[in-house]
């Protein structure tokens, strides 16, 4: 019972009125008919048979709408995780289509059991670990991968699975000579009703007066509409037997069959050490995308979705694909803004697409027989397209070049090398530069602000200076990787400075020093002491003191003192200078 | 010649005189009492013949002599080295002792490889990120192991190669009832004789009115005094063959045969790989001993040791090692204080221990024939009984307990799953400690100081503060991996303050800010808009400025404004309250 109170669809139901459940309906009908042919688009693109794709929105959605905090966060298949799966499985080098199958649903259950995981572990944050221009860089790559990789449906040849982006290109261009013409019509075709619904239609049916819902209805029809009318054109005019156009063919009705999943399924310990590598990306991306999409929709909601619940959320639901033996899912961008714009108030808006997808897995496979996969295809590369951000290289390259190098990086290591190399890098990148600058922190000579108790950095401003005096401000706390930066940079000031007497370390930005930091100010105060300089602190905030009481820095820092103001620091060893 | 010139023996010998020579010779042959003992010992530690310690001596100081930065480091078997290097290849499970010596010269190879690799990308920096506690966990940790794998040597008794710190104790347990008295007794005698020399020894030889460099030879003579007594008394009374005693045996006499070397070498890619993390851990380890050695020894002499040239020198002394036949070395900490106190002035003294090790093997072989391993063994251990340092800990307890935990982590990975897994544990921590630490920058809420300009943390002082205004200081860059963090903590203090109107987000210390951490506080911006918070910048650096010109974010703030000072920011928002 409290279980059940816990749940945030038992929250987002406390309320629940007739006009919010009618809203949901036309959301959830809404984006089942974006949904359908999505599904199955992504479900070639990950390289399993088209209805897989459809099983994938039908438990896992059931699920997510019970855990998920997000109101409207559509899960099922995403383009990203289809593309890293197709690539993965591909290097597995499975033996028939069913060793495919298998490897995809252990994915799914990978995946699911290291979002858990990382949900138990408390991983939420994880993610912050990863820059946008990261994100940005390999989204872009994998979207051209995407799209490359769909090209074979539009243009009908056939080129060999599990190629890189240079091979598919050579192997592509190399097949040009045998495009088949029916198909690549169809497929272009596609395109431009996709584009027209897209980019002109909307604005014509403003024009008419139909209800708000019709019209959204009608708007996100596109995808629908190029489904059904290529299939009845290609029946009509039987152009798969006499044109060769190739065409999805029988899909077997009905729900899928969960107890060949069931008794198929083992524990093979070898075979999750191989698949653990993709599964545990698949997770990270699935997380990462259904986090971005689920919290900006939130924000226009003024809400904010749980990373920790989307993560128990997000690997239920990828269980939930295990168990329903297809591949693995996560939050869709598009899809999600469909059912926000739908109206969509609760999670019951996906149940509805859910029912809407069982209702077609019973009655309307029968008009999927002629759907050519060309139309697919074009599909996918028109729901990828908006992915593509070159843009954001010009803004990273403007606002800060490390930005701009690790977009650029992860996106030709996607290209060059592979989807989950392309990540690796990423990631590695991210956390490299990370380092590398938490290890090079600003700091500057400061010099006094005309007469008053104001210091600034020497270089930035007009200050005056004494030539017996060094003060140096961190601009950052003091720990083992950028304690011998800071070392450095001391000692080359002494060096610059031969008169130099004092050195006034100022810790104003210091909220935190390590044993390694301790030890080496210990010793570069024993080495500047050496060569007849005193080194002094100032500004030490509290809680840096604190700490610094509990060793013994300060009894061996002297004659070096502990100043509370850099002022005080500089008026009194000067005066000690007058003195001495 | 311009080569020459650069080297930094060269320089060293600039101004060379007689009396310095004097002084370097004398160094040497001190040097070389301590060296000769403990060369063999580590090489028995290091799972090599004795004599392979002695050639690990020989080409590679004359190499690093040449080149290295450092005046008085003594490199040569080092026992943290010698000990991973056993840990590592009992691990490929060698076939015969021809085939272990082959993976330990291979490693040689390997690790001078790396050590020029990581010259050639000037990564002599990269040791800054292994914090001091990490490597004082480690070496405490391969201190107690070293001791625990040479107690069989003392013992008399047998146990089997390749075990870790818990089979090695279980093993010397059930070894017990087997214990070797006449063994054991020269060991314990060995380790008294060599207590003495450490701990009273000198005191006594102060009293008499020798020569300086006489005192220090006869103060270092521990070593050498239990090595010849103990041979002799073995000798004498044929303990090896009527009681048992282990003995050195037969060493044979001269340097080694080069030629065998040569011809075995070869390109083994297989084995590289299977060996090369073992050889990075051991150039990683090389490089950090030797430079922690060289920079105490070259401050004491006001001097700096460079970074870049000991890589260089070390990966060549490596090679040299390789091409000697033999194992990998580092800079000895205790050895190189030796040369240090008995007045090295440059590395013309390791030349001289050099040749006094040349000419023991050549002449003296025959002496060491009956040296029992006990007294290598009880040498080795007073040699590193002194690594463990277990006031460290308490002392990082008191000033960091993330320092403590680390080094506790460290230690304990050590002894319970190897030296390797070990140094990984220390490394990956040290990383993650430092990502994590970056992420969570100080961040607090300011309020007035009275009537004053000055602004301070509401929690640390008595201050003053607007109920319709949030002040908020941010004490570090912002980045892709902490805007998260602050983004966090400023939506949870608006909602803990109902009734504000502005948030300005102080940017004293922020020196940087990235692509992730714009777009980011512009959608910051848009949430707190929605909610009727206007969102402020205040104190923005110069070149921070710089950076967000070139950004839409200026424009995306409005109706938010950047301040110049906070007490600006405060004044004007209070007065337009007042007015609105």
């Amino acid at each position: 019972m409290t279980l059940l109170q816990s749940l945030p669809l038992t929250h987002f139901l406390k309320h629940y009125r007739l006009e919010s459940f009618v809203r949901d309906c036309v959301a959830g009908i809404v984006v089942s008919i974006v949904m359908i042919p999505q599904c199955m688009g992504y479900a070639l693109l990950a390289g399993m048979p088209a209805e897989y794709g459809l099983y994938c929105a039908i438990l896992p959605t059931f699920l997510y709408a019970l855990l998920g905090s997000s109101r409207c966060l559509s899960v099922g298949p995403a383009a990203l995780i289809s593309i890293i799966l197709a690539s993965s499985i591909a290097a597995l080098n499975p033996q028939s289509d069913a060793q495919y199958i298998f490897y995809a649903v252990n994915i799914s259950f990978l995946a699911g059991m290291f979002l858990l995981l990382m949900r138990l572990l408390r991983l939420g944050n994880l993610t912050n670990y990863i820059s946008t221009p990261v994100i940005s860089g390999f989204t872009s790559a994998a979207a051209l991968t995407i799209m490359l990789s769909q090209l074979k449906h539009v243009l009908g040849v056939e080129i060999g699975a599990g190629l890189d982006f240079g091979e598919t290109l050579r192997a592509l261009i190399r097949s040009l000579v045998e495009v088949n013409w029916p198909t690549l019509s169809i497929g272009v075709g596609a395109c431009l009703v996709l584009w027209y619904f897209k980019a002109l239609f909307p604005a014509l049916i403003k024009t008419f007066s139909l209800p708000t819902w019709l019209q959204q209805a009608l708007g996100k029809s596109g995808p629908m509409v190029v489904v059904f009318g290529a299939a009845a054109l290609v029946a009509v005019l039987q152009l798969d037997q006499t044109s060769g156009v190739a065409v999805l063919g029988n899909i077997p009705p009905g729900l899928p069959d969960l107890t060949a999943v069931w008794t198929g399924f083992s524990m093979d310990i070898e075979l999750w050490k191989q698949l653990a590598l993709p599964a545990f990306l698949i997770a990270l991306m699935c997380f990462i995308t259904s986090i971005a999409v689920g919290s900006s929709l939130a924000s226009l909601r003024k809400e904010r979705v749980n990373p920790n619940q989307e993560l128990l959320a997000l690997g239920i639901a990828n269980l939930g694909a295990a168990v329903s033996g297809t591949f693995a899912l996560a939050g869709s961008l598009s899809r999600s803004a469909v059912s926000h714009q739908a109206g969509a108030e609760t999670p019951i808006a996906s149940v509805i697409s859910a029912l809407c997808i069982i209702l077609t897995l019973l009655v309307l496979t029968p008009l999927f027989y002629s759907l050519p996969l060309a139309v697919l295809g074009a599909i996918v590369i028109m729901s990828v397209f908006s992915m593509i951000d070159i843009a954001q290289v010009g803004r990273c390259w403007k606002l800060n070049r490390a930005d701009a190098y690790s977009l650029l990086a992860t996106f030709f290591a996607v290209l060059v090398f592979n989807i989950e190399i392309g990540i690796c890098v990423g990631i590695i990148l991210s956390i490299v530069l990370l380092v590398h600058r938490a290890s090079h922190p600003h700091i500057a000579v400061v010099g006094r602000v005309g007469e008053s108790a104001h210091f600034r950095n020497v270089e930035r401003h007009d200050v005056v200076t004494d030539e017996s005096i060094i003060a140096i401000r961190v601009d950052e706390s003091i720990y083992f990787s950028n304690v011998q930066f800071i070392e450095d940079f001391i000692l080359e000031q002494c060096s610059a400075h031969p008169h130099a007497e004092h050195v006034v370390l100022i810790c104003s930005s210091v909220s935190f020093i390590d044993a390694t930091a301790v030890d080496a100010l210990e010793q570069l105060g024993e080495k500047l002491r050496e060569t007849g300089i005193t080194f002094h602190l100032a500004e030490v905030k509290g809680p840096v003191m604190d700490q610094l009481k509990r060793t013994e820095m300060i009894e061996r820092l002297k004659p070096g003192q502990i100043f509370f103001t850099v002022d005080e620091a500089m008026r009194s060893l000067a005066v000690s200078k007058q003195n001495g």
